[in-house]
């Protein structure tokens, strides 16, 4: 069950090597990540980006809405995947995300794809995560049959 | 050198565990990440939540922001602990994000106090993902100093 609200959510980040920025992260649940600069922003290789960690949080916070009420209405999920993109730009204010993107291809039984599609585009409008982004999060969405 | 704008960022996950709503999230640094829904959306344990992601977000932006900062200004980080926290509440709109909070405890060497202070707010003002998020990011500081 949901646990009543308001949910408190926390982290916890600890910079560990200086030299290439990078720190450990200590979330509720997982195991801890190591993150640190994209290589846009001359970050090395190895380590979780904020950037990547926020387009993450857009395709993980669909993919759980999603499944969550594909489970409430009976609906055979065969496939979810998705990719998510940022573009960041130079503006007025300065660097901001310009766009924000996610591409779906989803795959259920024959006869329900419109239904999938439909849970596929309100799972957007539920996603917690999408909801405090500007700019908004375009959806695109493919859903195939699988018998 | 940071690389010539726009710069994109992309990351790709797809559902393999529908009964956990597990996914594996494939981003273009770091190593793969199990993501799910986070024990207060009746997730189980081991994986990282959407909400702690975009809290790693938070927090990994900010890091790499400051220690660029102080880099460029020669500014010794003895220390660079953050913690990053969300609240979640029903409001007339839905389920919505009403605060995000980062607090950051830092130290460097004695006289450099007043400067630390001054280039994790700077830091702040400048990160690209608190720029991106609404309602805006509080930003807690505190530093000591070490010898």
């Amino acid at each position: 069950m949901t646990s009543p609200f308001p949910h408190h959510y926390e982290v916890s980040l600890e910079l560990v090597a200086p030299t290439s920025a990078e720190g450990s992260l200590a979330t509720a649940n997982g195991p801890p990540l190591v993150v640190g600069p994209p290589p846009q922003f001359d970050g090395g290789p190895g380590h979780q980006s904020p950037e990547d960690l926020l387009l993450g949080a857009i395709a993980g916070c669909h993919m759980t809405t999603f499944v969550a009420l594909a489970r409430r209405r009976g609906l055979a999920v065969r496939r979810y995947r998705a990719v998510a993109t940022g573009t960041l730009e130079k503006t007025r204010e300065g660097l901001r995300f310009t766009a924000f993107r996610l591409r779906v291809e989803g795959a259920t039984e024959p006869g329900k794809e419109a239904e999938m599609r439909r849970l596929l585009e309100v799972a957007e409008g539920y996603c917690l995560v999408s909801a405090a982004l500007r700019p908004e999060v375009a959806l695109e969405v493919v859903v195939h049959t699988e018998p």
